[in-house]
């Protein structure tokens, strides 16, 4: 559940604009790195201190700073201040706890989005928050921890594959966020493989684990579901923006990120549906069993109970009893079990119990 | 579940406009075939290299390009180079997990659709997924594999029967598309006649099977709803394109699939409520069952155990019991017996469990 | 569900505008009936041929003509050729498997509704497609089988009662209408009725007839709701249409359909809502069965095992039993008999099954 | 249920604009009272004929002529002409089944609600219609019994308090709306109130005749929320209307209705996710007393009937069993049954069954 | 459930305007608290009659006045005629009752929202009403009883953190209403975490107490819903009035409120789902606990029931029974119990019940 809220408690109270750091992880160290780049060239390296990516502000060149670790709250403060960054932002990019939006300012277009991962012993998924700073020249992208799902941009960056090194700072932008909800649709595919295995489970031999990873499931598709459905409105919202920083020729590439999102959200729908008709045959499974156990129970007890009475009343110590001299007592009394045994299978029959 | 997404993770991760082919179906050899044809002349053949049909393009007559195959991405680039396709829209036609959708751009409409096929034995829904590219005076249209539903517009061209082959590339549009919705239909009256045995299995003999098919009905019909949902916006967005390769006076056949595409959910709709009350009615017949057991169990266990009791007591080796001394001991314990019979039913008769 | 969903197999494939019956009803003969009015006079005849209607077209005065029965194509196509209508509207009129809808063309309406009808034994209701073509001084209603609801708006024709007379063809398509729609209310009156027996009956005495009578109405109600909702948009449509043959002045009476519409609607779901209910308190009402016939069940197991088991030691044989020799032996055993059933009794008691 | 629906079925067929009473109640005679009033008179006065009522029309004063009684259609009628209302309003006013609704004439406004009673024994919802035409400075409302929840609005009229008296015939509209409004807050208490002491008896002692009174309930909210909803229209609509007669001033009177009537609503809604609730609660209350149940029996079971097993064994009468022989056999025999009961005890304890 | 729906009754029937108080909290006394302070200067001071505060409104500095109590009706009046305030408004503030809203007047705006605590115990969520009214260079707050979340507000204010020393009346009704807003969040991280520890409870030992408490967390989700819901449109209500008592460059932080809000009521949802979720497990849970029970039951008396009737077979007291004869009957007998319990442990292991 502290998936589903984080913790803000210490962050109550506070003015606006203050920066607290809300969340998880906490890296030993965080991590600069910065990739330069235009048609020609490209540079890569790590940063020891913020400062050293001030002067790229004024170049021409595409600039991609990239920020693991949000904790250090002095950082993000020095490169607020010096990229223009509004202190509400400032205060959304340390706290984690924020909902994926997209704000247009004039000099930046700010976004927050939701990397997700996937704990596959638990089927838990996890997430992660990145915001994105879109200035004229420059992307500031702020991680959680290191390690995310953006390595085949940087390898299509350094090797000049398809048009990345040609666009500016917002097809970079696109394909950052493509690689986040391509990754939707990986962890959608797990998902769906685990369903399709229940399913199986549930017609052969459901447990009482069985409903728990239902439930399991339908948990996760709660929590996937709330980081996803709010980048429709994102990408319209982008489309919408009319800034420069965002070109109108790229729109056909969110539109594309926007059907993916479309699309991520259909299924997660479609198995919350197929989900909750599972909880339907699981129950009526168990109902099925009891069903069966009492049949056992009923036919075990309806065709011995009379015959115990029978042996008991011949088991009885009146003086006076005919039937216990008659000489073929014992073997009526034998065809009196039978028949009654043979009558009682034949009623279990009609009903087709047996 | 592998029907509801689609395998994309070999995808994940490459630039954006990479030809990717996602999907099952891996046809030997893909097949071209081409109609050429106007008001006076049809002429029909099968390409052996896509080449061929480029010269075409210029033609005044209207070409339709039918590929079946989509795994071989040279032909798909090729196409695309020639006829001005954008990458993006190559990348969609080859990977089959698209969402529904139109998309207009200046020289060309891009839509694709889901072809429905239903394997009868497991009542389950199959898609194909086909792209169609609609330009001035040629629709190319790609297919996952051979064998479709439009053999009936071909019958039309051929036969020169109807307006077809007076009208233009819109028209053969409408056309496929209106063959690909009465598809639907057909499915649904197969989806609607299992629904109604399944609705008399219910009310005669319902096993566990019965709800099992319910549930594989239910999911068809979300894997259904989900290929569908979409057409309406696809034919919203056509109509209001206000592209000049959709001619207007066409708006009204659109309108007309529009009406069947509404009248495809509507019954998808129904019937998955008329499947959720069928669920109710299912479990509360194991109920039903059930009860009727326990009733048995009890009738006979609430009647033979008080008798076994009886017959015990006098079964007791006591030395001093009067009653086992008396001449009319033994007719009076079965006097007791019949006593507690005649009550028993009675009482059962009064709860009206007889 | 046939009434679900229409076969419309044997029309797929074939050209649009295309005519093709699709329906069960099948009339030995169509007929058709014309009714010629203005304020002043009125003329009603019994045409043989469709022709004989063809010159009303051109006069002043109203004609309604009524064609029961639309299988034999040949008439819908004369009528269509004469009058101008729409190939694809032909082919509406005469599949019977529409939805309610309404379309404005430049010189006619058309507007497809369905009439309904009860099988009062089978609480099933009936559908049949009314189809009219409004045009400037002609109103054409074509309707599956003859009988309908119209008897008394040709009662008001035939004796000039209201205002009916003195208007148009607008008025005598609301007029029309109106009937339709407050035939509805019909229905839902004997539906309304029907699960008001059904909720006495589920207080007294549920049976799983109880329950299959709740899924029947149920399954009628969403027949019922999916032939209703569409209206609501018809008679915007037709407001809106702005069209010279709806006068604006009748723009009112359509809002009192319209208000109408509304009203079946939430009586519809009103229904829905209260079945659910009813649903749950059958279920209850068999586990609250099941709870008692388990109970009599325990009290009378509980009692007697132990008693039994009792008994069952002193019919043992051995040799050495002290209390078997005892005098007060027997009135001893009596004694644990009675102790046992008291605290049982209690011990019931103080659970409160008793 | 035919509170959900009236019985429109004598008037099916007859022309719009006919009157015909369709509703529940008639009394005696029809009661009319006027109130005549201006900033410094009033005078209040029951009329005999309705007749006396027209010369008031032009006065400047306001006039709220009060018909208590629908069912003498010729008085409506009278009044109808009198005052030129539409043939379609009149025929809503003597017909009960109204849906909530507002509508702007040139000359005057029509409003219909719903005044709604309880009778507190069976929890019931009952409605009395109220029809107000609001017309330059007179108002008419017609209700279908004498006895309504106007009587705070006359007090304040007759003692002039607050600012009623200086105002106009909308003030009074909204006076009298408001009264009506307000008087749903009071059935929602009384609801609120007896779905919490449900809530306590669920927790202690549920019995069927608790999920009767929930069904009651949900039913009651089902009839309320169809009376209230489209409140929220009507107050929109009479603020949008732009009419003459609905001075811009009151324009926040009548919001504060609206925000009543969403707030009704929101409680309604509130009432049914709680009741829905409750019936979970209920259900599994049932399941729980059952397990219980069948614990008890299972414990009894499961501890005498081996025992009564091994009291058989030496019950039986073979000449050779040697332990009948023993001198401590007895004693053994005992020993056995406290082993068997000790340890039975312990498995239970295990399960926590005790 | 009176939480649901304040006691209206005793103002049923007054002229609108007529300040009732509706509520439950009375303080002894009401304290009003007033805070005047521009950027360079703080005044804060308690005052002991209203009519201290009235000279501070012409001045130019900010003045916070702040009442708790409501309940004092001459106080409320008597602010109101000096402030101008609408008697329809007073009437809102001193009902507690009111649905969260804003509304713009010229020259005041008015806020209602809700303050929530939580009864840690009960799980409880309590509301408290606070209106807001902001003036040109005036906010006064109402609050039900003394104590609220606005004590980090003071404290800003004091120590001039922040910038809202600088800012005016606008700054700090988004101050105060951030600080409510934040203070959902800490109520919702109490009741996530109960929802956890339930959730483990639930798969660990689930009782009847469990339900309750999922009813209880249900209940207050929808009591929590109610209060949070509207506020989305008050910011958005805000945001749109054009009002030049909230500057333009407030939005942002508005925005920001909107935000949390949404994000607050994603929530609800998510608990909500989970909730649903948590009940099928519970309901399962009982149902397999059941299905145990029997199985034990079922296993007892099956096996135990036949070797009793085998047992009383020997037991009866014919004359002529050849078995008790012979020597080596009572091993036979003994041969026959162990032969009847291992098949029907076989059959058991064969079903898996063992």
């Amino acid at each position: 559940m502290p998936r589903f809220i984080k913790k803000r408690s210490k962050k109550a109270g506070l003015a606006p604009g203050t920066l607290v750091h809300i969340g998880d992880h906490k890296t030993e160290k965080i991590k600069i790195t910065l990739i330069d780049y235009d048609e020609v060239q490209l540079q890569e390296k790590e940063l020891k201190k913020i400062e050293e990516s001030f002067p790229l502000k004024e170049k021409k060149s595409v600039t991609w700073i990239n920020i693991d670790g949000i904790y250090q709250l002095d950082v993000i403060e020095k490169l607020g201040k010096h990229f223009g960054i509004h202190p509400l932002i400032q205060e959304d990019i340390v706290n984690t706890g924020q909902r994926p939006k997209a704000e247009d300012f004039d000099d930046y277009v700010y976004i927050v989005l939701k990397m997700l991962y996937q704990d596959k012993d638990k089927l838990q998924v996890k997430s992660e928050q990145i915001s994105l700073i879109i200035g004229k020249n420059f992307l500031i992208s702020f991680q959680e921890v290191e390690g995310d799902v953006f390595s085949s941009v940087r390898d299509r960056l350094r090797k000049g594959k398809g048009r990345i090194r040609k666009m500016g700072c917002d097809y970079l932008t696109y394909a950052l966020m493509d690689a986040i909800v391509d990754n939707y649709f990986i962890i959608l595919e797990t998902i769906g493989e685990k369903i399709e295995a229940l399913e199986e489970e549930l017609l052969e031999n459901p447990t009482p684990q069985t409903l728990q990873t239902i439930h399991a499931i339908k948990r996760e598709m709660i929590f996937f579901r709330k980081q996803v459905w709010p980048i429709r409105e994102i990408i319209s919202g982008i489309i919408k923006f009319d800034s420069p920083l965002i070109n109108e020729s790229i729109d056909i590439y969110f539109k594309d990120i926007h059907d993916h999102t479309i699309q991520v959200i259909d299924t997660i729908e479609s198995f919350r549906d197929l989900l909750s008709s599972m909880v339907d045959i699981y129950l009526s499974t168990i109902s099925n069993k009891m069903n069966e156990v009492m049949k056992v129970l009923t036919i075990i007890a309806t065709i011995f109970i009379p015959l115990t009475f029978v042996a008991g009343i011949y088991g009885m110590n009146f003086k006076y009893m005919p039937e216990l001299e008659w000489q073929w007592g014992y073997p009526l009394a034998w065809l009196i079990f039978v028949a009654i045994t043979i009558s009682m299978i034949c009623y279990f029959k009609r009903k087709s119990w047996l």
